[in-house]
C-alpha cells in the first residue's frame, strides 16, 4: 500500500544527514503509529468517508497557507478563494510553488505528491498539468477516501477541535462504526466562552450553550454549571484534552463577585469595557483551567496570535483565509499568575504551552517548568512548533529551546493542527527533523554512542509513545 | 578595471561553501548590476565629482559605525571624531579593526580593500602604515573620484534620502550631466513632518515647508497640500519611493479634525502632549502613505530605532554618530491598525518593513503576508537586515525568515543604506551569502536539482530584477 | 593532580570541530588560570575547608538547576529535597540525568565526572550505583575538600555575591589565611536596599544596616551615607565590583525631593503603591551606580527574572528552589535613561549587563555600547550567558551577537554564577565553545590564517586577562 520512495529531493535519506540519523529513523521513528492530538480536521467527511473531487479540492479548497502564499505571488483572488476553474487554479498553485522554494509549503507538497500519489516529480508550471491529471485519477479510487487517506499514514488516533456546544454527532456516528479502526476523539474548545467583548454574538452563543446544556444560563455560577454538563457530555464521547487559544493572554487578578457582575452586564447585551473583558477572561480561563483538572483532561494553551488583520477579506470570506499573523503582546507576567493560582489551589493539570510568536518561546519553555511537581513525567510541556513556526527551523529551535531548557525526551511531539487530510506527512517530517538533531549530536560527540539504546528508545517515545500515555488513549 | 581577486581571507570562494553556490554566485550573481534603493549618499558629491583627501576622509570622516568600534576599543574621541592627524586616526582605526575580528566592519573593510584598491593585505597595526600609502596614491587618480568609485561596482540606479523641503538641485545637476550615466534619485523622507513633539523645531520647519511649496501652511488640510505639491516636485525629479522612520510605531485611532486640532496647537508653538503627538502621528502616517499610493510610488518603513542615547555626545555632535540602539517596543498592533486601514480604503501602495530589533523580525515578516491583494507580486515585502542586523548572520537570518515565511524568490534584495561612497562591496556581501544559502540548500538536498535554472534566474531576480520591477526604475 | 582525559563524549577533543579549534584550545585555553568574578559560593565553607559528605551533597544539596529537571521527570519532591535518603535521590538523579541528554545538565555533570573524579562512564541509572560509590570514597579524601576542589581547577581569584550588611567575616579568614592562595573577594550586592516595595522586611532591613554602618538611617540622605560606609568597607576586604539584580528595569525619573519623601514613607512602615517603589527603585539605582563609580568599581546589572513563581515551593522551601524563569517586559527605554543620566553626569563606570530573556539579547548588546567613551577598551560589556543562557546554544549566541555588534576581543569571558564548588568545568566548557566557534571562522575562511598569533592572544585575553585588568584584580 505504501508509495515507493521519491527521488532526488525526497529520498530515504531526506533531511537525515548522518548514518545516526538515518538508523534512528529508520529503526524506531518511521513506524510509529500516528497520534495527531491536535487538528481541525472535519470530522462529518470522516463519518461519510468524503472521496474529494480533485486534488484542487484538497489541496486549494481550505488551506489558509497556500492562499496567504498565492496572493504573495500576485495571483488574484478569483484564483485564490473564487470562482476561478479547478485547474486555472491548480495552475496558479504550481506557479507559487515554484517562487515559494525554501517556504515548508515546498517540502509539505512534496512530501505529500510521494507519499500519497508515489509522484517524485517536481511541481511547477512545466507539470502542472501532468501531476493534476495523475493525481485526480487516483483520488477517484476508492482508498483514496477520507479514510483511505488516514488509513495509508497508519494514523491511531485523531482529535479534532469542537465547540461546547457541538452535538457531536459525526464522532458519535464514527464511533459506532465498526468498520473503521481509527480513534477520532473531540477535543473541548471553549473559545467562545471567553469572548465576552464579541458584544454582537456573545448572548446568542450563551443562549446556545445554555440549550446544549439543557438548562439557562442566568449566572456566571449557571454558566459553569452548563459548561461542566457539557464537559461530561464531550468526556462521554471521548474527549481527553481541552485546547484554548489567546491572543493577549489574561492577566487581572478577580473576585467570583467581579466576574458575576460582568456576565451580568454582559448577557443583558449592553456590552462590556476593554477592562471588564479583560478581568472576565482572566477569570473565566482560570475556571475553564480547573474544570479541565476535574475532569482529568490536558490541557493546550495556544498563544500570541492577531486575526483577522486584513478587515476587506474578512468581510468577504469570514476567519481563517491567510491574514492572521503573530502577536506582541507581554505573556510572562499573566502566565505566571494564573498558573501560580492553579497550582496553590491544586487544580493545575497537565498542560502544554504553544507560542506563535518566536520572541515568546524561552518565556514559555521557562514558564512552563516552574510547575512541575513531580506527579506526571513531562506534566509541564512546552508544545510542538505552532502555525508560522510549523517549518523545519522552527521545529529545530523548538527542539533546542526545549532540550536546553528542559526534557526532551518527555516530549508528546508532533501535531498537523491542519485542516487537510493530506498533511499527515508532516508527522515523517518532524520526525526526520528530530532523528536528524539527534544523529547530528551523535555525530558532534554530543551524545554518547553508549546510550544509542536509550536514545533509540527516546525516539519511540516522542514520536508515539508519550503522546499515548499523556493524553491517556 | 576590476581590481584582482584577493588572496587567503577573501578568496574567489569567499563565504561560497558549495560547488552550487560558487555556480550560482559566478553565473548569476556576480555580473548583476547594483541597484540601490535606499542610501544616504551625498547627492552634491556626486554632482561635483568629489575626489578624496585620504583613505582617513573616506573611511573616517563620517561612519558612525567605525566611530562606534573606536571608542569601544579605547580610542579617545580626538581620533574618533576630533583633530586627531589622519594619519594618527588611522593608525587607531587599524588597531581597533584587528580587535573588530568578527564584526561586519571586518570583512567590509577587507572587501574594500581588496574590491576597490586591489589590495589584500590584512590590515592591522603593523600594515597600517603600507595601507594607508598605497591607499592615498591610489585615491588620487582620477578614476577614483566618487563617480569612478559607483562606476566600478557598476551601479545602475542609486536612491538617496531626502527631506521635502530639498530642492533637489544635485540630483538636477546629475540628470542635467549627460556624461554621467548612473541613476540618482531621491526619495522622500517627510519624517520632520511626523515631529509634531519636537517643539523647538516644528514651527519653524512647517514654515520652511510652506516656502518649498510655494504657499502658508495655516492648518493640516494645507499641511496635506504643502505636501502633495513636494511630492509633485519629487516625481518629476526621479522618486519613485517613500521611506519612513520610526521609533515607536504610532498605534492609535484619530480623527481627522483631531489632528486638525492638535495640528494647530502645535502651530501656535506651545507644544503638544505626548498623547496628542501619539495620535498625530498615527494619523499623519496614514495621510502620508495614502499620498504614496496616490504618486504610486513604494514606501519603506524602518521600525524601532532608539536615538541619541548618549546625551552628551548628542550635545557636542549631533546626531548619527554611533550612539543609537534598537528599541523593543510592541509594534505588531499599530501595523495592523495603519496597513489595515490603508488597505480596507484600498490606499496601500507595495510596502517594505524593516526592523532593527531582531525580536521585530517574524512579527513584520507575518504581518506584512497579511496584506498582499494579488495585484503585484511580492507587493508587502518583508524588508533586508537593517542597520545592527545588517552582518553576515543578520543577513541569513533575514533570509530564512522570509523563506519560511514567504516568497524569497519576490524579495527586492539589498541596499547599502550607507553615508560611505565604499560601501558598495556590500552588494556582493550579501549575494554570496544568498547564494551560500541556496547552494547549501541544494548540497543538503533541501532544494531539487532539476530547478537549478529556475534557482539562477531567481538569484538574479533577487539581486537586480526585481528592485528594477518593484520601484519600476 | 590533573585527572585523565575522559573517554567517549568528553574526549580530547569535545567540542571541538577543526584542528584550528584544537589548537586554540590546547596553547592559548586550556593553561589559563580562572578568574570567576561571579558566583554565589559560600565563603564559609572555602573559610573551614570544608568536606562533603557525599555526591548527594555536592550535587543535589542546593542546586536549583537539578531540582527543576527531577520535578520534571516525575520525581516526588521528598527525593528532590525532601528527607529521602542518599543514594535514593542519586538514583532519582541518575534517572533524570539520562532523561536530560541535551540538556546542560548532561554535559556538566559529565564533565564533572572526568574532571574531577576521572570518571568517564556514563551516568545512567544502571551505572549510578558504581559511580555514586566511586565518588564518595574520592570525596573521602582531604584533596576532595572545598579548596582542594578550588586548586584542583587552577582558580585565581573568585568573588563570591554579598548584601552590604554582611561582616564579611569568612572572607577576612580566608585572607588572613596565609597557607590558602586563592584570592576570594566579597561582591557588593545591595538589592534589598532597592526591595521598597517589600513592605514585610524593608524597615528591618534598613536597621540591621544602620547597625551595620554604625549610624541611624533617618533619611535617604542617611540611606546614601550608611551605604558609602558599607562600600568603603567593602572595599577594605577586596571588593572590586558590584552587581545588581533587576526584574521588571528602573525606568522613571526621579527628584531627589520625591526619593526623600517615598524613602520616609516607607521607613512609617505604612508600604508604598506600585508607583512610589518604581520612581524610588530608578533613583535608588542611579545612586547605587553613581557610589560604585566613585569607588571605581565595576558594576554588573542582571536583568529580566521573574522569581518564586510557584507560591506553594516559595512557601515551603524559600527562594532559589527551581522556580524562576524569564520576564518580558520592555528594558531599552530604562536602560537609556540610566546609562545615559549616568553617563551625562560623569559618573558611569565600568558596566555589564546580562540579560536572562533572549529577546533582549541585541537590545543589551546595542544599548551597552552606545556609552563606551574612549576611557578603558571594552569599558561598556554585553554580559556572558547567563543562568537558562548558559547552555552550548546560549553561549554560542552570546558570542555571535557581541561579535556581530561589539568588540569579541574584549569580553572578560565566563562565570559560574554557581552555587557548586564542582561548576567549575563550566570554564573549560566555555572556553572549548569560545575556540571551537574561532577555530569554525577559521576554517571556513571567515578569519585570516595570517592573524593566527592576534587569535591566540584574543583568545587568552578572554579566557583571562580582560577580566583580570577590568576588575582591578
Amino acid at each position: 500500500m505504501r508509495p515507493p520512495w521519491g527521488i532526488n529531493m525526497i529520498g530515504k535519506d531526506f533531511l537525515l544527514e548522518s548514518d545516526y540519523a538515518q538508523e534512528l529513523y529508520d529503526k524506531h521513528a518511521a513506524s510509529q503509529p500516528i497520534i495527531d492530538y491536535h487538528n481541525h480536521l472535519n470530522p462529518q467527511m470522516i463519518a461519510e468517508d468524503y472521496q474529494f473531487e480533485d486534488i484542487s479540492e484538497v489541496w486549494l479548497g481550505g488551506d489558509h497557507y497556500k492562499w496567504r502564499a498565492m496572493r504573495a505571488n500576485g495571483v488574484e483572488e478569483r484564483f485564490v478563494t473564487g470562482d476561478g476553474d479547478s485547474f486555472g487554479k491548480f495552475q496558479k498553485w504550481a506557479d507559487t510553488l515554484q517562487h515559494a522554494m525554501r517556504n515548508p509549503l515546498y517540502h509539505w507538497t512534496h512530501l505529500e505528491l510521494v507519499r500519497y500519489f508515489g509522484i517524485s516529480e517536481v511541481l511547477n508550471p512545466a507539470s502542472a498539468k501532468r501531476i493534476y491529471d495523475q493525481c485526480n485519477a487516483i483520488l477517484k479510487q476508492k482508498e483514496f477516501s477520507v479514510r483511505g487517506l488516514l488509513r495509508m499514514m497508519n494514523v491511531e488516533v485523531l482529535c479534532t477541535t469542537d465547540d461546547p456546544i457541538d452535538d457531536l454527532r459525526w464522532h458519535k456516528a464514527i464511533a459506532a462504526d465498526k468498520s473503521f479502526e481509527i480513534k477520532v476523539n473531540p477535543s473541548w474548545r471553549p473559545d467562545k466562552v471567553m469572548a465576552i467583548d464579541d458584544k454582537a454574538n456573545y448572548v446568542a452563543y450563551i443562549g446556545r450553550l445554555g440549550e446544549a446544556a439543557g438548562m439557562e444560563i442566568k449566572s456566571f455560577a449557571d454558566l459553569l454549571t452548563a459548561l461542566s454538563k457539557r464537559q461530561e457530555y464531550f468526556a462521554a464521547h471521548g474527549c481527553k484534552a481541552a485546547d484554548h487559544g489567546f491572543n493577549d493572554f489574561p492577566d487581572r487578578d478577580f473576585t467570583e463577585s467581579a466576574l458575576e457582575s460582568i456576565f451580568a452586564k454582559a448577557l443583558k447585551g449592553d456590552g462590556v469595557t476593554s477592562e471588564e473583558a479583560a478581568v472576565f477572561k482572566s477569570g473565566m480561563i482560570f475556571h475553564l483551567a480547573k474544570m479541565n483538572n476535574e475532569m482529568g483532561w490536558a490541557q493546550q494553551f495556544h498563544i500570541g496570535a492577531i486575526r483577522n488583520n486584513n478587515r476587506k477579506l474578512f468581510k468577504k470570506l469570514g476567519p481563517d483565509v491567510g491574514c492572521d499573523s503573530m502577536a506582541d503582546d507581554k505573556v510572562a507576567a499573566g502566565l505566571s499568575r494564573i498558573l501560580g493560582k492553579l497550582d496553590e489551589e491544586n487544580c493545575l493539570t497537565r498542560t502544554i504551552l504553544y507560542n506563535l510568536n518566536p520572541k515568546d518561546s524561552e518565556v514559555l519553555m521557562s514558564m512552563a517548568y516552574n510547575f512541575n511537581d513531580g506527579s506526571v513525567p513531562g506534566k509541564m510541556q512546552y508544545g510542538a512548533a505552532w502555525w508560522f513556526l510549523d517549518q523545519m527551523e522552527g521545529m529545530r529551535q523548538q527542539l533546542e529551546i526545549l532540550s536546553h531548557g528542559g526534557l526532551l525526551s518527555r516530549f508528546v511531539g508532533m501535531l498537523t493542527d491542519s485542516r487537510s487530510f493530506l498533511s499527515f506527512p508532516r508527522h515523517e517530517y518532524f520526525r526526520r527533523i528530530l532523528c536528524n538533531e539527534l544523529g547530528n549530536d551523535l555525530k558532534r560527540g554530543l551524545l554518547p554512542k553508549e546510550e544509542m539504546e536509550f536514545i533509540g528508545k527516546m525516539t519511540e517515545d516522542i514520536c508515539y509513545r508519550n503522546a499515548k500515555e499523556y493524553f491517556k488513549f
